[in-house]
């Protein structure tokens, strides 16, 4: 919204069944296949994968069914922002279960950088800890150190937050990790990619009037425009629920 | 399984889309009703709502749909046990946002007995705690003090576990309490409860050969099988994947 302000987003929160992160592979294809078909219905120039989990099991799943819309994800920004920042040292890599079992950012490290080292950890409460609010917490704070002693013994110059929920850990993770280890958050380099894409395909809006938004969710949509607008830090308007 | 050692019983797992916890009412009414048509469907002589959310927020939508099959939940056992145990001191209940969102433990205890006090508090982070197998850890000790500080300032005499995750927790939960407050878990009360009801009815089992259990879940069953072993303490044998 703030790097493409004359595009119209159509947002799909899959709320009934989220969270992913600690779902089969088979479970998230299925589920990835229903809400792209609703978006293409749409009639969408692009589709950005913005959902780690989702991104790392399933975005062959969207291209595949995309056929000539230009796919982006989460999991290809953050892999080309952690390769342009680790200056030579590891690369460590938090997300929730699904995603690190994957391999996946691994695997798109690697192919950009052979050489470099990636270590890798699942953080399974931190979603949960983000929805409950607690981003200053002693609770939270405890768990981090935990699940980052692993990855910091490695002295990694990096970590990419793997999982969309995780920038709003950013002050907290800062502290437990340490100045000298750079936080990289695959939102930015998505947003970039994104326009560079619709530049290249000639696709970008040039229309200048009031932009519309839409936010469509599986659920009741209160819970999610309460932790949305946390989230955006600003209103979300209505919310359509689709019943499935 | 223990309290009635012959009956064959059919255990239903939404492991796609659980937790219900934190999903509104009427998505939670939806998948119940899907649910409950599958058990009608496997010929069962009573169905038991073993979730408490569901029993706060759904039970109703089973007992339309099972028409004349006898339906318990674990609201109505717990809070027969809370206040057969409650001494004339208040009731603390915790469980799920859902669940004390829908005030059904005070409803159903008040219904009982319209003298006693009774306060909640939901917990959202003690299930994804428990399935992260932290049952005895700093963080979760940390997590249970903060919740139940408010509760145990009014000096309850029983704490209910309001959530089939919670009696995990027990040994941690018992020593954050102290020795003057009893745990109550409805688990006991609901197998007492199905077994009078089954002899009352006169449909309980004679069959003295090999019971037969069966497990069907909506996700792939490898992560079910591996916590469901963990809360049972013995192996489940084959798990069946639904196709929804």
């Amino acid at each position: 919204m703030e790097r493409l302000p004359l595009e119209r987003i159509v947002y799909f929160g899959d709320t009934a069944r989220v969270p992913y992160g600690v779902k089969s592979v088979a479970t998230i294809e299925h589920f990835t296949a229903q809400i792209t078909e609703f978006l293409l219905q749409q009639d969408v120039k692009m589709l950005i994968v913005a959902c780690n989990t989702m991104a790392a099991v399933a975005a062959d799943v969207v291209r595949r069914l995309a056929r000539d819309i230009p796919v982006l994800d989460v999991i290809e920004a953050g892999a080309h922002a952690a390769v342009a920042e680790s200056n030579g040292r590891g690369i460590g890599v938090i997300g929730t279960p699904t995603t690190i079992n994957s391999n996946a950012y691994a695997r798109r490290i690697h192919a950009l950088d052979p050489g470099v080292r990636v270590y890798s950890q699942a953080c399974p409460l931190f979603v949960p800890l983000v929805e409950e609010g607690w981003l200053d917490h002693p609770v939270t704070r405890l768990t981090a150190q935990e699940y980052l002693k692993p990855v910091l013994a490695e002295e990694v110059g990096s970590l990419v937050l793997g999982c969309t929920h995780y920038p709003l850990l950013k002050p907290l993770l800062r502290d437990v990790v340490g100045p000298g280890v750079r936080l990289v958050d695959s939102a930015i380099t998505t947003a970039e990619l994104a326009a560079a894409k619709l530049l290249e395909l000639g696709i970008a809006s040039t229309h200048a009037g009031p932009t519309a938004y839409r936010f469509v969710v599986t659920d009741v949509p209160l819970r999610f425009q309460t932790i949305g607008e946390r989230f955006l830090g600003r209103s979300l308007g209505t919310v359509e629920k689709v019943e499935w």
